[in-house]
């Protein structure tokens, strides 16, 4: 049974989350009827789960299939069966080894957020919007570097998806500022549930001058959901990419740039 | 009755094109619904129409008003009376001599393709999307210089639309490559119906080996609707700005720069 991977994007508002729902809403759900319908009804393993909302620009996704295809007609195939809302954007074949989730060595998330009294139409569904105009970044763009390193990040894990062990460790975490946009860029191995979009409420206390910086380190000495801000909006959370621990063929490679 | 000028932004899908229509869905009557709903029910003037399904980054409109307004809260009040898919970006009080479209010494539009296999669902409201593998961008990266200047642009236009004189002048036409992103800049001051579309058209002629670029030189020397290929789809389209005879006290300035 040759394994194939693919990179999957779609629009978070379309689908119940990544995850297989009951409602048969979820992104992972969609790629498998995509599957059926080309004659390979077989259940796919993702990098990352994403909540409802969620976007991604590049999840990735393997599967085993019961017979050769070419990466190339494989997208084809599957995108003809796909909805606007999600699409195959490359493909590898990939040996028997890989695992979409657990090959992966880093995974980047992106947030993003405009603060402005005003919003372009278009981009609204894809970033959460702050219309005040009290917000100092300042200190948020300072204090988002705390974030890398090992921490516990108890604090920044929905309550009810609270694992016993809450120490994570972030690679990178930058907050990009141009105008009235502000990037998050988020890179790590593992995450717990909700914590990006727990960091960037976090952050937009600082901003709002509600909170200190003090108050952003202690929460990363350990703590509990309710220490930390509201979660913020899906809407402004990308699954970025995923990389892996070695090297693979992609059809597409270097094809799609934007 | 002071007058005010508006920045909007909206989705072109979303409405039956800039210009008042008998079914209420061109733009300009949801702005004329938003200045009704606050107590101001007067017509506006728009810089340039905009076709159904072309986007606007930002349409430049004027209106008077009964009453004076400061800018800021102008904008407040007609956002939360319009819908997600349009909303004001800026606004400025003007003299009464000021007119969005007479007074606008420049337009410049863009128009965005993917050229690739695959295309982001989140994009593909906003391009026109080329799956084909066999465009060659080189003679069209070259050929769009041809368009500044002053032409006549009779094959560049809608038939029934086709006023007696087809000339108009074009300060600049650019074509640029990032991957799989092409963009297109247009900045002249008058344009004929679906001018870009129908440029567009027929660079996507050249790309594709169809034609070359004797036949777009060609196309300049006047000629007739049917000389040139189809119209380009309106989602790859933006009304991209308006520029002024006069330098205009926009409220919001450079605060939004995305």
């Amino acid at each position: 049974m040759p394994r194939y991977a693919v990179k999957l994007s779609y629009i978070g508002h379309a689908f119940d989350g990544w995850q297989s729902q009951p409602s048969g809403l979820g992104a992972q759900d969609e790629l498998e009827r995509a599957l059926a319908a080309i004659g390979e009804p077989v259940r796919v393993v993702g990098a990352g789960r994403t909540d409802a909302g969620v976007h991604a620009r590049a999840q990735v996704a393997h599967f085993d299939l019961s017979k050769e295809w070419s990466p190339r007609r494989l997208i084809l195939a599957l995108n003809a069966h796909l909805s606007d809302a999600i699409s195959v954007m490359d493909c590898a074949e990939v040996d028997e080894t890989f695992h979409a989730r657990r090959s992966a060595v880093a995974r980047e998330y992106r947030y993003f957020i405009v603060n402005s009294s005003t919003c372009r139409p278009y981009l609204k569904p894809y970033v959460l919007w702050l219309k005040g105009s009290h917000y100092d970044w300042t200190p948020a763009l300072r204090a988002v570097r705390m974030l890398e390193g090992t921490h516990d990040f108890g604090a920044f894990c929905r309550a009810v998806d609270r694992p016993e062990e809450t120490t994570r460790t972030i690679h990178l975490a930058r907050l990009h500022r141009r105008g009235s946009l502000l990037v998050l860029r988020v890179v790590g191995n593992a995450f717990l549930t909700n914590m990006i979009r727990i960091a960037v409420g976090n952050l937009v206390e600082l901003a709002a001058g509600r909170r200190d910086e003090e108050w952003f380190a202690s929460l990363l000495r350990g703590g509990e959901r309710t220490d930390s801000a509201q979660t913020a909006a899906a809407s402004g959370l990308f699954f970025w990419r995923a990389s892996y621990d070695r090297r693979i063929d992609w059809a597409g490679g270097s094809e799609y740039m934007v």
